[in-house]
């Protein structure tokens, strides 16, 4: 067994990462290739010892190793971006417990089979580029070549951000490391659902990630006057969107009764709006998700075909970019019975759950590198929010099952 | 009766109009208290004949009158800022035909009893500032110190705008001109509707104006992870509002059927919205308007009702903040018979309607001061378009009785 964890360290850099593009409401904005992304890492890399060798990759990720000539290395990490105004903990408690974690292997005698790498993603939001987990699909080289055209809100396209925060990516497409020499692959995080909170537990030991299809939707009615023209004789694109997400909930919600489902429009541009028009062109994204992709893809057929109704009947037209479709992913078994033994031999509360959000962990395992996944409880499942908060002695419990885990491998030790 | 107007010289100088502030949809972008507004204000004085004075007031509105010494004198003229994107008559077209009537006047050798004055106003549009008829309810006095603390999308105040664009406004609440020598107000504008266009009519005798309430609304739930919460423990502020805004359109079209009203949602915003986040927070405008004004607050009341009952079914917060709430207003008797009696001598198709839009025009009735309004038709009803279209014979036309009835004077020449 690993020696006890620093518990006090962890919260310590916790709070220090969270003055970081600390916003007005306490939350912290740290978008994907943003000043505030690289302060961050900055500041972790200053936390890293001297003695491990620390390496960055064209993508911008960090590798940090004590032992970086190991034929196989156990990865383990998280990623340091967050939302427009999110929390402290999303990404950024993963990092720092994996760091913890790998502090702690330093202290054991005998050998360990994987020794660790540290590594700290890029961009894993979508919130800036609409393209999530950039830096752990460049990592891995799932990246293509038109990812790396999508713009932010501002219009600037991702090659950009990347080169305005002295990034000079080269072969992008190319993996960044030599995956051979990845044997496994593990993210502590926060579940970011209510689960672990209602259940009163330490730790999850995840199963399988649910994978979002999304769009980008495009209302087009009629701009008009609002005062002059009448309610019979209006294409208005706001209602008929207004209708659209209403009918995702009501779909999703009739859905979930019958199984693992959630759509989601987070988001909304009324373009040109004005509170004395009839507004004529509406944007929104549509975020669907499951841990079942047939199923997933059944409900996505009834909402698209709502849409439809929706669109002749407002005679308005709809149009839908996809923008993303990605697989619902199982985790490695024998990790996920390693996590699930360690935390029982420790005697830390655990259950298995599915993850409801996506993580840098889906694309490892998709690649066929062994990986697993820790949560740990999201105080009233918040997320994505500024009260963001999770009890230190669940992410001391956490990591401490993290730290052993890593010290048994892939394999489990077997 | 006068001589012929110069319908090329209208449209001369409606196009040099459109050249101001020109979107790349080939609208016109010229917002309350912009440059583009300034430079249109610039264009229309070089286009005042030398030998009229001309004035600016402290809110900058511009004056121009051949005989300035007139003890009573009857105003004419409309606006020339625009919506964002919008067309390239509204307003406009007003100043400029009213320029053309009083050229055309200045050609009458008999005397005019009530001599014309050119009034061309500022800010009409509420499209920046949520505060519609700027110009000409300062004209009137009609302006409370706190609308000048209305701010534009970026936090921009009024006060600090009208700076911006040169203006040095002082003693902002008292009227900036004499009203007993305001005989009468007469303003020309695009009807904004469909009414003209289907039935083919030339002129509108504008009998009232529809009035607005304006309120701005606030939907407070709470954020979360899109792929995290399940869809029963969400509480969604971008599903609630979108309800609203569909039970706005639907209680209003219910409505229609019953009486004179229109109600409008025209923009949306979804505070910090996500592709990956449930919303937590959305504000929306909201826009009711009859000519009665018992039945608009009879629908505005359940309107709100409505909205009471979709946060509590949704368990979010709504906040109505109030904006506006305009009495709808009829206008003067003699003014509406001497066009509709011009009209007629001149053998020009017209018929009598309602405004749909609010103008300038009614602050002047609102104030005692006797006023009318002619419409010209605007081509499928589009405004607050690019598309904005009237036929130019239409428009001479109108201008023809608009000159008639200004010389003949507020009260018909009786």
């Amino acid at each position: 067994m690993t020696e006890e964890i620093d518990a006090d360290r962890i919260q310590r850099r916790i709070d220090e990462l969270s003055e970081i593009g600390r916003t007005a409401d306490d939350g912290v904005s740290r978008l994907a290739y943003t000043p505030e992304e690289n302060e961050a890492f900055e500041y972790l890399r200053g936390e890293i010892p001297d003695e491990y060798t620390v390496e960055t990759d064209s993508i911008g990720n960090l590798f940090a190793s004590p032992t970086p000539d190991a034929a196989q290395s156990f990865y383990v990490g998280s990623h340091l971006d967050s939302v427009y105004n999110g929390g402290r903990l999303d990404g950024a408690l993963g990092v720092v417990t994996a760091l913890e974690a790998i502090q702690t292997l330093d202290t054991v005698e005998e050998e360990v089979p994987y020794p660790p790498t540290l590594v700290v993603f890029r961009a894993e939001e979508s919130s800036r580029f609409g393209q999530h987990t950039i830096g752990s699909r460049g990592m891995l080289g799932m990246l293509r070549i038109e990812d790396f055209s999508a713009t932010d809100r501002n219009g600037v396209p991702l090659w950009q951000a990347m080169q305005e925060v002295g990034l000079r990516p080269s072969d992008l497409t190319e993996p960044t490391r030599d995956r051979s020499r990845v044997a496994g692959f593990l993210e502590l995080h926060i579940e970011q659902g209510r689960v672990l909170d209602e259940q009163d537990t330490d730790v999850g030991v995840v199963t399988s990630i649910r994978a979002p299809v999304r769009y980008r939707v495009r209302v087009t009615g009629k701009y008009d006057h609002s005062g002059a023209t009448p309610m019979s004789l209006r294409q208005d694109a706001l209602v008929a969107a207004s209708e659209m997400i209403v009918a995702v909930e009501e779909l999703a919600t009739e859905a979930d009764q019958d199984g693992d489902i959630v759509a989601t429009v987070g988001d909304v541009t009324a373009v040109d709006g004005a509170i004395n028009k009839v507004c004529g062109k509406v944007t929104f994204p549509l975020d669907i998700r499951s841990n079942d992709e047939a199923y997933r893809d059944a409900v996505e057929r009834r909402i698209l075909g709502q849409f439809d109704e929706i669109s002749a009947d407002k005679t308005v037209e709809v149009e839908m970019e996809e923008l993303d479709r990605t697989e619902p992913v199982q985790l490695d078994d024998d990790i996920v019975s390693t996590i699930d033994g360690v935390a029982a031999e420790l005697d830390v509360d655990h259950l298995r759950l599915p993850s409801g959000g996506g993580h840098d962990a889906m694309n490892f395992q998709t690649q066929g590198v062994p990986t697993g996944m820790l949560f740990v409880p999201s105080v009233d499942g918040i997320s994505h929010n500024p009260e963001e908060a999770t009890d230190p002695d669940a992410v001391a419990a956490a990591t401490r099952v993290m730290a052993e885990a890593i010290r048994r491998g892939p394999d489990g030790g077997v």
